[in-house]
């Protein structure tokens, strides 16, 4: 459903709502437009007309200020005019639906929504509701996707070890109230990656990544054997009823990343994480900030992948960067 | 007293803070203006440079997304720069007047105030203590008057019906609460439509509309009989005592606007709603989506008014568009 | 420190923290730069294109709409991005630390902080954390220091006595709570004035004040006589407990400044504060609306010296306006 919703029917990207439905020749398209993005962007960021006249409205009904501010920061660069909807105060707030709150953006002509909403679906819903001429970005839904997330880590692997085809990634912690996990998987397993492997307690392994191809472990070490990416996730302490909670610092114990336990990784391993992180919870300080770091490149490279979805959605016939 | 202030020696527009006092020809021109502005902005809305350089600070006391949204799309279209101030969190928290506020502003070198606030005349006051320099737009004060939509209003009307003059309209609802409702049936009156009636239980109308010329039923199927322009108004539930207010399926079930009451109506009326609707209390969802509705075109056509009138404040000796 | 840190080897302005450690040639510097700002910005400000590209986080960690207000008007009048954070509703309250807000940030390429924060010394430890290519500007910390505030009641003295090397100015009301007295003392001593008084009752008056070479009065004629600048400060009622709070009405009647005291001061001796302020608690309002206050002049001059201390942070080898 989600990937014919998001395709045109000349299969270009209509809308960008989850990794899933999209091939390979899509995603890298993807990933080459970021990447002459990215050129252009190290440091010094030129603006580009590429979406001059445009109105992009961040339609934020949870609060994220990094993906807020990246997406913001991404539609400036491409020269569109950002308008940002606080959904706690606004009509909403006096009963109006959010399919008329939709429908009244739609009427001052804007060009797209980038939506974050706690409920799985809402961007789907949003992109079956909406008039043919707008783009819907999905900026985060639920536990369900947050597929820009994922491909600018796809975007910042690619950029370090150019090739997936040879790459064992593991992604640790909490995917069962990821919403990133999902995401990462299927990227992955679509550009190609040798092996895909989640570890983690299973209390906190969600029924559906039997069905996703991937190979578990429970054990943080056996599952960092070898591999040359480490995703780790945030313990989404805010998401868990509090049986299932465990102490931070059991969970630190077994599944907290420190520089011991990344040796069993190969050593060139990079490690990522989608922020903001735990620190002492998920992951150690020192690995964090250490030389296989790459978390804050991810924070980077996610303005040039936004750019390039943007772009894309809103250009489905070509953009010429 | 407003007439006088909101016009410059020489009759043209220096606020906008009623329809009161304003003639046919004043109105006119603005729906004129707006014309100009709608012809190059349905779908895709050029930038015109007409305010660059100026400083316009929306000034919402109270919040509403709808009309600050439509102002500050307005203003970026002129090319306008737009400060919004949370008046909730600004100085007056720390127990700054109002008028220092505006001082502080002014002293900032703004050009205009687009002005919300809860007190009917606060915009008054405004643009009684402004430097000579600035203008000052009535954003809805209290339940005084709301200018920008009743004019947005009489754009939808014109556009649709070309002609006041033989146009039968009924405003129906919670008259008493409503800050649209005076400003519409003065606006109405000066253009010179042939009937305005008002529609509502007498614990929803105020005295004052006994004094505007206007045909008053109690009875929805009777007032609605051959008009041209079925006007709802928003029950606003959370300003009225509850003593005084009547339950929801109670009101719908005598003032809500449904398919077989609108038959009552000329077959080719149009159904208006200033927003935000109240499904299944005011009006029919079916009614609301049908194809007489012009509901979402009054949000549109909010722009273009919005432009007009900031621009002809901003220069009053005219502007060539 | 601070004098080292805030300045490049050749000791141009690398930051702007604290007043401290800068000489009377750098002040001075910044005043000029103010004037050229100034001087093509009165009423009809025009842009300048000096920090096109760059984009300028707002990070208030505590509110207040004037100086945020200010410095986004000075910042687009420089052609800067302005990135406005939400610090209450940010990833600081999914416990991410400050400085890993800050790492962050710098990630998504941005290139100056505008740092508010209620503890002394934040912007100090943000600019000891930040990038090399990074500038800060301290926009009020704790207790601590406001220098921008400082200099632009240095630029306003300026512009109305020219000279600073006659002047007597009395600094009068709430020392100890002020964040504001500290620079003031130091930016006035630093540039030469004759002679610097504080007026204050003991419980108000800090330790340090003894070390900054100030005369002290307890009483406020004693303190006036003969002054050429009357600089009220805000009673901080917020920071203060409650057995150190002087009613409202004992505290105006001993240092609130009335038209019959002001007599006390030189004929042409200017009023200033740096609001908001408290009418009838630390100033009559015939007094801060009277022919001798400059109150307003204060913030307009605001803008322009917030673009100067931004162009020469930004551009340390020099501008040209």
């Amino acid at each position: 459903m989600a990937g014919n919703l998001q395709l045109t029917p000349e299969g270009k990207l209509k809308h960008f709502l989850t990794i899933e439905g999209l091939d390979k020749s899509l995603l890298t398209e993807i990933l080459d437009m970021a990447e002459s993005f990215a050129g252009m962007s190290d440091q010094q960021v030129k603006k580009v007309p590429i979406l001059r006249g445009k109105t992009i409205v961040n339609l934020f009904f949870e609060n994220s200020t990094r993906t807020r501010t990246t997406f913001e920061l991404a539609a400036k660069r491409l020269s569109a005019d950002v308008l940002s909807i606080n959904i706690a105060t606004s009509a909403t707030s006096k009963g109006e639906s959010l399919l008329d709150t939709i429908r009244n953006l739609e009427a001052m002509f804007v060009d797209m929504f980038v939506v974050r909403h706690a409920l799985s679906g809402a961007a789907h819903f949003i992109a079956q509701q909406a008039a043919p001429h707008i783009g819907v970005i999905n900026a985060g839904d639920g536990q369900h996707a947050h597929p820009t997330q994922a491909m600018l880590d796809m975007f910042t692997i690619r950029r370090i070890k150019k090739d997936f085809a040879p790459l064992k990634v593991a992604i640790i912690g909490d995917i069962l109230h990821s919403r990133v996990a999902r995401s990462e998987i299927i990227a992955l397993n679509t550009l190609g990656a040798a092996e895909v492997r989640v570890i983690a307690p299973k209390t906190l392994l969600p029924a559906y990544v039997e069905t996703l191809g991937v190979k578990v472990f429970h054990d943080l070490k056996n599952g960092l054997n070898d591999v040359d990416v480490v995703m780790m996730l945030r313990l989404q302490k805010e998401r868990m009823s509090s049986a299932l909670l465990p102490s931070e610092s059991e969970y630190f114990k077994c599944f907290g990343l420190t520089g011991d336990k990344l040796k069993y990784a190969k050593p060139d391993a990079i490690v990522m994480h989608p922020g903001p992180i735990n620190r002492g919870v998920e992951i150690d300080s020192k690995v964090a900030d250490g030389p296989q770091s790459v978390i804050l490149q991810q924070v980077s490279n996610g303005i040039a992948v936004r750019m390039a979805v943007m772009a894309m959605v809103m250009h489905p016939h070509g953009v010429s960067v």
